[in-house]
């Protein structure tokens, strides 16, 4: 039985997890860096250990101090939360080494989905649909724009140890190949070490939808239905629902059918996401499996009942999952919308500094998951993620009605946030019906004159 | 349809009616004392009218300013919350006269359910169980002790118009009951101007049970499960939960249905609540219907789903219920416990002042209905309610470890609270077990030679 758990993060995820070991009644142990002092993760856990400066490459992606500090607690488990170290393969293997129980998939698991081609692959030969695309990665311009040829334009060119929309390049045809390549290769090379491109059918006008798994350590495999998350900006997701209302029963069932079967092919355990791209047709197609929680994973708490993270601990402590995929019902409508301090005006730059006064909403059907108090200084070294704000309620239109409402609520001064855009996001006719693609944002912007 | 709603309320109850309406898309108008210009619900609403000085006499109890306000704003509907005049048939009936919507029961049901000795005749005829007691109003203690002697000792003397506690005493056998009849009286008199008292059979270790109601203009009437209210002090309610642990199927569908035929004997429309004594052999007795929306009540919402607030508009509105019984469900388990500006190391005396800092917990399951912010000042003229903190889980003990673990989070400075009370009520072996009576908080005070 795990009885003390080191959280290897920080902000609003660190205190979500503190919170369900706390109602476990497992000890809590934080890291923090040096700028991280005075954090609500710091505060709230049972210990909090100190791991080094405020860069993350000195502390949250220090290996050797967050295996350390697990060590020095005497903590039985990590967990990573998202970001940060919870998809390094390398280090859930030197948990492993280490007699630590990483919560999250083997490390070899991790390795092989979070290299896109192995995992492409791996999910063609299990049946599951992938978007036409190049088999071997590609490293050079001249034989991708061959094989760009061959898949047919527009396509997408993707550095194969990416994430988070960098290494990412779009080519329209054939004359625009070669310079997308280069930029997105240039990129690859920049954030991840790695120049391995892999190139793609651009499906256009697609929704994201992504469907939530749970997979315990005998073989069962269940998912929680799927989370629209087409409100992206530069494919960061700004708001994301549960159901998407343009899943019926039947669409519902075969692409949850398809992720356990692509988790299955993965010799999946734990909680993970199969994020797919839906056509207006109804062709899905495998975009890649996420080996952690999602920030947006309360909108799948909210529309189940049932606490991924908890689910996550007990997984990882062998436990076998208590529910069968009969079992899961999805009732009503959630939605998140991510409070940044950014500033939309000035190109969202990111906007760090002292919140001189805040207050934010509450009841019926308004959850807030945020690591943020009045008097607490943003620190200018991490993710502009301030707060998410989540609303339940009996179907889609009173969920975007209440989310106005709660949003309008919000109160953050002395630091600048997205509230103003979000609430014109949760006006604009086509979020309000519904009529939504990753391409909403972009659209917007247009409209606007941007 | 209703357009506008006033508001007739203050405080958390003020800002719930304010959200609610705003989600449905209905304008609202805030009224406020002179000591609550920088109230919360005064700030939300869509406008706020001030209608007197500080004293609620002048104030939210005026009539005449609550009308006159209704009129000049053009709302057409007011929601009464609950206290103040929330069940005071003549106010309701002043609505209907001014053509005004009263969101709640008609007048001449709010004076009947309002006279305690009229009630219970309406629900022993009913054949809803009431307690053995006094037939008719009892105003000398004489006749008094002559009635309490064939209804059996130990007997209750309550006020006859009384609520909330006053005017209420017990008197254990023959020798106490002229000294506790007196006292009862004379609060009686000195808080509601009238001395009627009734007498019945006191209960022993009984739980508070009551049961939601729901009753449109149609004669439809759903019951929406149970509360467990028994932790109080001095009547009191400081947690309340539902569903409650001691209640088998077979006795939730009986009490259940007694409720129903309650408000059906009472032509009752509107949200009400039929408050029952529970003892532990399973029977049970009528205590009384409250009129209006309860403190609690967010712990039904909680585990039905159902909102009631905005039942209570549509069933104002004219709407026809959109549930049946056989539609509601409940699902897991919720706890609410009320957060007072007092201190209980000093006999629970209101502590009004500014808060100075604030932290309340967020997160999966969490519910806050507050109308506080960091720097408010609580008046010393209203009740000393501050936040109502509420939680839903799987379970009663997962909901248990989750209300500790939020109410643990819970920063209140300047003034004093009852967290920490509330805290070790939560630890309580008895309270953890459910092993609980409406004798609870006198045994806790007890145990620590209070």
């Amino acid at each position: 039985m795990i009885q003390k758990v080191l959280i290897a993060n920080r902000g609003e995820i660190a205190v979500r997890i503190i919170r369900a070991c706390r109602e476990m009644g497992i000890e809590t142990v934080a890291v923090y860096s040096e700028a991280d002092k005075e954090a609500l993760h710091t505060q709230l856990a049972d210990e909090a250990i100190c791991i080094g400066p405020a860069p993350s490459s000195d502390s949250y992606l220090s290996m050797e101090r967050i295996i350390s500090a697990t060590l020095v607690s005497g903590a039985d488990a990590i967990h990573p939360g998202f970001g940060f170290l919870s998809e390094n393969s390398k280090f859930a293997q030197l948990c492993e080494k280490c007699g630590i129980i990483f919560i999250g998939p083997d490390s070899s698991v991790i390795a092989s989905l979070g290299n896109k081609s192995v995992a492409r692959n791996t999910m063609e030969s299990a049946g599951v649909p992938v978007i036409p695309g190049s088999k071997e990665p590609v490293t050079e311009a001249e034989s991708g724009e061959k094989i760009a040829g061959e898949i047919g334009y527009p396509v997408i060119i993707k550095a194969a140890l990416g994430g988070g929309g960098k290494g990412m390049r779009v080519a329209k045809d054939a004359s625009e190949f070669a310079n997308s390549f280069h930029t997105a290769q240039q990129e690859a090379v920049n954030a991840f070490g790695d120049g391995t491109m892999y190139i793609e059918h651009f499906v256009q006008h697609p929704r994201h939808i992504e469907f939530q798994i749970l997979a315990d350590k005998y073989g069962n495999v269940i998912h929680l239905g799927e989370r629209d998350c087409s409100i992206q900006r530069n494919h960061q997701k700004m708001i994301e629902e549960s159901p998407c209302i343009a899943l019926n029963d039947t669409l519902r069932k075969k692409m949850g059918e398809a992720a356990v079967k692509a988790a299955k092919a993965a010799n999946y355990v734990n909680a993970g996401t199969i994020e797919f791209l839906l056509e207006k047709n109804g062709n899905f197609y495998f975009m890649e499996m996420n080996t952690r929680i999602q920030v947006e994973h309360p909108v799948t708490e909210w529309v189940t009942g049932i606490d991924l993270i908890k689910e996550q601990i007990r997984i990882a402590d062998g436990r076998r999952l208590s529910y069968a995929q009969e079992d899961v019902k999805i009732t009503g409508h959630a939605i998140e919308c991510r409070i940044n301090a950014e500033n939309p005006k000035k190109n969202f730059r990111p906007s760090p500094g002292t919140i001189t006064d805040m207050y934010l909403p509450g009841g019926k059907g308004v959850r807030i998951d945020a690591a943020i108090y009045s008097g607490y200084t943003v620190p200018p070294y991490y993710d502009s993620m301030l707060a998410k704000l989540i609303v339940h309620a009996k179907n889609r239109k009173e969920a975007v009605m209440k989310l106005r409402s709660a949003l309008g609520e919000v109160i953050i001064e002395g630091i600048d946030t997205n509230v103003d855009y979000q609430y014109e996001i949760l006006h604009h006719p086509d979020f309000v019906s519904g009529d939504i693609d990753i391409e909403f944002i972009e659209k917007m912007g247009k409209e606007k004159g941007e």
